[in-house]
């Protein structure tokens, strides 16, 4: 007997190949502990529903979809840089914002300054309003500490936060983010901190399930980065990079030469990075956040990821700096209006591909037998609303890991 | 002896020419009835707090700004256009959308066929939605119903939507939106119709306090307009204008001719326009989540209307076509990220400049002793936080007439 059986709804499986977003009218969807059991038309259920399950939940009609994933967040940090954007939105430049106590080296001292504790306490309200929003897997990246124990330190915040909410979220070292003040005068001695303290530690302690770097002009070289990313596969660790956000210096290429799981940003890739990404089934994550923040008016170039079938995930980048974003649907409908994604596209972005760019691709983002019991019930009546709205609330309920919670308690 | 009193709170009253955002550090408000009594500095308070009032609230510190104001929805409409929106984001012409069955005409064909009491229920989770993010005034304007009796029905549902909600809904008649299909070819036999029985009626029946109209070549014409315009002042209803959204076809300068309360959109104003506009009065109503959807590059004339000095208000635009927006502060950071507005004007925009588009600056959008105690408190350490977030939830109480509500269930 299956514990739960949801009834009455709408399902979009997210499986993909099949009817566009999968979706299976008049549905049933069952859930045995933490796993989806039996999801299809309700019709073809082997026997009259109140015979099959402990718990019987009639979904009104409702849209479901798999739990969403955000796979790129920054979600732990001390402080808000809202002071920048005012600036930036006035037209002050990186230097300006600087000089007046900003940019990512503020964001670095408020991030030492606080505990574990006080930075998963900070990070709560975000993360709620994520889970409030459909996100039942949710990536955390470090890099506001930029030494070796504030990095480990926002790793285990990551953790505690996962904890307290009883959410899974998929730590990642972002080992190359900025060059640390102190470093000033001595890059390669930052990299070989990364290299042979920084990363051997996150690996030891268990606390990064993959590397990311910020391979950009502004940021670190594509050999500085090459440097962490070795380090990272020999301890074990998958690869992300973020690249050419602001111009293109190869990041795409060097995600393709190391297989990693996810590009992201993209805005500056050109088509031999696109096509280095699609040879080595590489993710591209759009983060529309930014882009808007930013004010930025390159696109990431769709027409060669898509001719060349680089799949697209779409994340928040919940971070203080370029996309204060605690919202993926919201993300969402800016990847689709900014970057033309269609609403079939979307719905994969933030669900099956997401999965992909985290490698959890077997147990996460779509509604199948065997895989995880995460999924959301929506007050939308068909899955191209989900990113048409712009604002939060038709999540109405959230299944997390077999576990049924209200989305404002999700 | 005072209703409430509200101490321990940050507040931004939104009071022009003083501190920036009328901000006033370790506050205090009083509330008697549903109006403010008194706000200032908790050191000034004539009393201790205890011996003031029959209910002390503890603001935790809380940032308190005015009650928003929401000055341009389009609320009340039946079905949606989620599919417009899909194909438009891959490309797809007016044309062809048309084809498809979307555009105007669908909604005008969804909203005809429902009732008050069914436009009123599709209403409500938008409206609730807004009020949840701090909301406690808006316009709703007709116009999906083009003919004399649709269009009573949208305001009729409306006024039902208010009481419902127990929020003041100010109904505005936009009686020159779109041609209907069955006047196609007799413009002016569509503009006599408005003129001689819609207003008429609309403002016989007190459902209306403006008239709006949309002057533009897709639209209306200035004269068709003009004409409109005329019987709303004959009838003594206020005006308004959405004007140059798409184009420079003078509607600012119609706004501000016929002294009208706002001119909105604004786009394609040029500077005899903008002049026109501060020459009047006429608040600038920004309505940036269609600039998002439409993919628009051409941005408000923003550094014009500072230097007349024409009042910057910025409204969600709610509809279903360009603009399906639940969320002001989100409309807010979109003001601000695309077209650079000031954390500052921002503020003013959703609070102390929006009433003054709907002829209620005496009784609204700011926080100071005699105006209604419409207010609302914010999980946010700063005002230049709010147009910051993407992403709701940061409201956390609402107080709408003197009524304490959490902002949930606002």
């Amino acid at each position: 007997m299956w514990d739960q059986l949801w009834v009455d709804v709408r399902v979009a499986t997210a499986v993909g190949g099949g009817t566009p977003f999968g979706l299976v009218e008049a549905a049933a969807v069952a859930v045995s502990a933490d796993r989806i059991a039996w999801v299809g038309p309700a019709a073809a259920l082997p026997a009259p529903p109140g015979a099959l399950a402990r718990q019987l939940h009639q979904g009104h009609g409702r849209l479901v979809t798999p739990g969403l994933v955000d796979c790129h967040t920054h979600l732990i940090f001390g402080g808000d840089r809202a002071l920048d954007f005012d600036l930036r939105a006035q037209g002050a430049t990186y230097a300006a914002i600087a000089t007046a106590g900003g940019g990512i080296r503020s964001t670095v001292a408020h991030t030492r300054k606080l505990s574990v504790a006080e930075l998963a306490a900070a990070a709560l309200p975000r993360a709620r309003a994520l889970l409030a929003d459909g996100v039942t897997t949710l990536e955390v990246k470090s890099g506001y500490g930029l030494d070796v124990a504030s990095e480990l330190k926002m790793l285990e915040a990551a953790r505690l936060v996962g904890a307290q909410l009883d959410v899974e979220i998929v730590p990642t070292l972002l080992a190359l983010h900025a060059l640390p003040a102190e470093f000033a005068a001595d890059r390669a001695g930052y990299v070989d901190l990364v290299v042979r303290e920084l990363i051997p530690a996150a690996a030891a302690a268990g606390l990064a399930r993959a590397v990311d770097v910020f391979c950009e002009t502004i940021a670190f070289t594509r050999d500085e980065c090459a440097r962490a990313l070795r380090a990272a596969r020999e301890h074990g660790l998958a690869v992300k990079v973020h690249a050419d956000q602001l111009s293109d210096c190869g990041g795409a290429a060097l995600a393709a030469e190391f297989g990693a799981l996810s590009a992201d940003h993209l805005e500056y890739s050109g088509e031999a990075g696109v096509a280095a990404l699609a040879a080595s089934g590489t993710v591209a994550v759009l983060l529309p956040g930014a882009y808007l923040m930013l004010g930025e008016t390159q696109r990431p170039p769709l027409a060669a990821l898509r001719a060349h079938g680089v799949p697209l995930a779409v994340a928040t980048d919940l971070n203080p700096g370029t996309s204060p974003c605690t919202s993926l649907s919201l993300a969402l409908a800016l990847a689709r209006a900014q970057f033309g994604l269609s609403a079939e596209e979307g719905l994969a972005a933030v669900t099956r591909v997401a999965a992909r760019a985290l490698g959890l691709e077997a147990s996460r983002g779509t509604l199948e037998a065997g895989k995880r019991a995460d999924f959301c019930l929506w007050d939308l009546a068909h899955p191209r609303e989900l990113g048409y709205w712009l604002g939060a609330g038709a999540c109405q309920a959230v299944v997390r890991g077999g576990r049924v919670r209200a989305a404002a308690t999700a």
